[in-house]
C-alpha cells in the first residue's frame, strides 16, 4: 500500500519530478470526496470516479397506465369518508380532497398504552394516515398542473396540520409524496400522504439536534446560513424566486437530490403566511418540470420537514422540502452504515437542472 | 375525530354495551404496533392490518443468467491485482479470492486532508473498497455452497480486517453483501464486499452509543440480554446451534429481517476464535436455505456489524450479522422519518423460517 503523505510525495518527486507531478494532479482530480451534511452530520461519498450524467442512469419514465381509479371524480364513494375538500366553484366539483388512507399504517382511535416486553418497549400504533388527492385530473403531475392547483394542495397540507395539531397524543406530522411505482406509489392518480405520529421520528430529531447545537454555538439558524452561502456561491442553485431557493444540497444522499428552502426563517410549514404558498408552488412546478426534462419523467419521493406540531416557533429550526429522485438502488453498504454513495456531484446536478427550461 | 380513551369508552358502553365491547376487541386486535429497537432506539410500525404472508410479496426470484464473468476461474486477469487468495490444494486453483473493486467508492492512496468550504466540511475519500469472490463456482449461493466454503469466506473477511486494521487512517470496515439485482448487485458471481472508511459511520455510532448507555445503566451487554430473552421466549427464534442464534429482531425495519448473534460476547468479528466460524457458516447456510424456500430465492442485503477496527475489546458492544431480504420498497415516509413500516410481524416471519427445512 502506497501513501502520498507529504514525505512520500517529496520522496517520489525526487525520483521523477514531472511524471510524479502529473500523476499527483490526476489523482487529486479522481479522488472521491467525503462531504458532511452540516445539519445532521451525515457523511456521504461523492464518488466522482463513477461520475454520472443524467443519461447514465437506468431510466424508467413514470407514464400513465390508466384503468379504474378510486381517486377520480365520480368514484368518491370508493374512498373512506372525506376529511376535507375544496369545492371553490360551488357546483359540487372538488379541486382537492383529503381522505383517510384505506390501508392505514396507524389508526386514529385508541390510547398509546406504552408497555414493556422484557427488555423491549412498544406502544399502540395510534396516529393518522391520510391521503391528499391533489387534483381531479388523473393525468396531471406537479410538473404540469397549474400553479394555482399546487397552491391549493399546499393549503390543504396546512389545514390538515392545523387540525391534527389539536390532538395531544400526536407529536409529529410528516407530509410526503411517492411519485411513480419505483418510488413506492401504489396508485397513479396524483396524491400526497400525511402520517401523524405519536413520536418525533429520529431523522427529524437529528435535524433538530444539529440545528440547536449550531444555534447554541453561533446564535444563527444553520438553514439561514445555508441559504446565504448557497445564494452567494451559486454553484448549487437550481432556481430562485422572491421567497424560495432551490438547491442541490452540499452533501446529497442521492443523485439529483434537491432541497427547497424558504428565504424567510420559520420553524413550521403551517405557520407560513399564506402569501408564500403561491411562490412555493411556482418553485415546485419549475423544479419538477426541469427534473422531467433532465431525468426523463423520474420517479421521486418528496418530504416536508417541519418542526414538531406542538413546538413553539424556534430560532434554530427552519422548515424545508426535500426531493429525492429514484435513480439508484440503496444496498447493503447504505443499510449497514447510514453512509451514502452518490455518483453525481451536486454542482453538476444543479448545473443540469439550472440550464434546463422550467 | 373519535377518541377511545377510558372516558369515551365508558360513555359508548352505556349506549350499547355488547356492540361496543365487540368492536373494542376487534379494534384492539387490529391496532398497529409501534416497537422500539432496544439498541438504537429506532421505532418501527408493525402494520398488522396489512399483515403479509410470504406469498403476498411481489417475488422476483434471483436466477442465474450467465454470460461472461470476470470473477470466474480463467478470467483472473480481468480483475485488479489480487490482494488475497486461498489455494488450498496447491495446484494453483483458488477457493476464495479478494481483489480491489474495479470501480471503488473510496481510494487507498492519499491524505485525508480535512477542509472547510464556508460552513461545510469535507475530506478526501481515502479508504478501501474490496471484493471477496466467495467461490470459483458461478452458480453457487450461501444456501447451496458447502459449509467449508462459507467458512473459508469468513476466514477471508477476518484476514482482510486484520490487515486493514494496520492502517491508522481507517476507522471502520463494513463487510456487506448485495445478493440479486434488486438488492443492488451488479455482478451475479457470488461475492461480498468490504469498504474501509476513515470515519465510524452513524449507524454504527448509534449502536455503539445505545449499547454503551445500556451497559452504563445495567452493567450488562444489551446484545447478551437479547440473546438470553430470545432464547427463553422462543417466538422469534429461527434456528440455533452451540455458538449462534438466528432471530427475527423485535423491531425489524423490513419483513423477514433476521440477525445472527454469537452467544459468546465479543465486540469484534475478527477477534472471534477460529472454531466459531464453522458454526457461523452452518447457521448462515441453514438461514439462506430457509429464506430461499419461504421467500422463493429472494434478493437480500447482508451486513456484519463489528466494533471500530482500532477499538480495544469492550464489554458493551457485541458483533452480529444483519440480513435484510428485499421484499418491499423504501419510500417517502421512511426517507423523511427514519421510521420504518413493516407489514410482517417478526413472530410470524420467524415461524415461517423456523418451520421451513434448512
Amino acid at each position: 500500500m502506497r501513501r502520498s503523505n507529504s514525505l512520500g510525495t517529496r520522496f517520489l518527486s525526487a525520483d521523477s519530478p514531472i511524471e510524479c507531478q502529473l500523476s499527483e494532479t490526476q489523482r487529486t482530480q479522481r479522488l472521491p470526496d467525503l462531504r458532511r451534511d452540516p445539519v445532521t452530520g451525515r457523511w456521504v461519498i461523492i464518488a466522482t470516479d463513477r461520475a454520472k450524467r443524467p443519461t447514465d442512469f437506468i431510466r424508467e419514465p413514470v407514464k400513465i397506465k390508466g384503468g379504474f381509479c378510486p381517486f377520480c371524480p365520480g368514484n368518491e364513494e370508493k374512498t373512506p369518508k372525506e376529511i376535507l375538500a375544496y369545492r371553490p366553484e360551488g357546483n359540487g366539483k372538488w379541486s382537492v380532497r383529503v381522505v383517510p388512507n384505506k390501508f392505514p399504517a396507524l389508526q386514529i382511535e385508541g390510547d398509546l398504552d406504552r408497555q414493556a416486553e422484557g427488555i423491549y418497549d412498544h406502544m399502540n400504533g395510534v396516529g393518522a394516515h391520510e391521503v391528499v388527492i391533489e387534483t381531479p385530473d388523473h393525468a396531471q403531475t406537479f410538473a404540469t398542473m397549474p400553479e394555482k392547483q399546487i397552491t391549493d394542495v399546499l393549503y390543504a397540507f396546512r389545514d390538515r396540520l392545523a387540525d391534527l395539531r389539536k390532538d395531544p397524543r400526536l407529536k409529529y406530522v410528516l407530509i410526503f409524496k411517492n411519485h411513480g411505482e419505483s418510488a413506492g406509489a401504489t396508485l397513479e392518480h396524483p396524491h400526497s400522504q400525511l402520517i401523524a405520529l405519536p413520536i418525533v421520528p429520529r431523522q427529524v430529531v437529528g435535524e433538530l439536534k444539529g440545528a440547536r447545537e449550531y444555534h447554541n454555538l453561533k446564535d444563527r439558524c444553520i438553514y439561514c446560513d445555508i441559504v446565504r452561502q448557497e445564494t452567494k456561491d451559486g454553484s448549487r442553485v437550481v432556481l430562485e424566486n422572491d421567497n424560495f431557493i432551490v438547491v442541490a444540497p452540499y452533501a446529497p444522499r442521492f443523485p439529483f437530490e434537491t432541497w427547497i428552502l424558504p428565504r424567510k426563517h420559520d420553524s413550521a410549514f403551517e405557520n407560513s403566511p399564506a402569501h408564500l404558498f403561491p411562490d412555493l408552488a411556482k418553485a415546485m412546478r419549475s423544479l419538477f418540470n426541469r427534473m422531467d426534462r433532465v431525468l426523463d419523467l423520474p420517479a421521486y419521493n418528496l418530504v416536508i420537514h417541519s418542526a414538531p406540531i406542538h413546538d413553539q416557533p424556534t430560532e434554530h429550526y427552519h422548515w424545508h422540502v426535500e426531493v429525492m429522485p429514484k435513480l439508484t438502488k440503496v444496498a447493503g453498504f447504505e443499510w449497514g452504515t447510514g453512509f451514502y454513495i452518490n455518483p453525481t456531484t451536486p454542482e453538476e446536478a444543479a448545473k443540469f437542472l439550472r440550464e434546463a427550461k422550467g
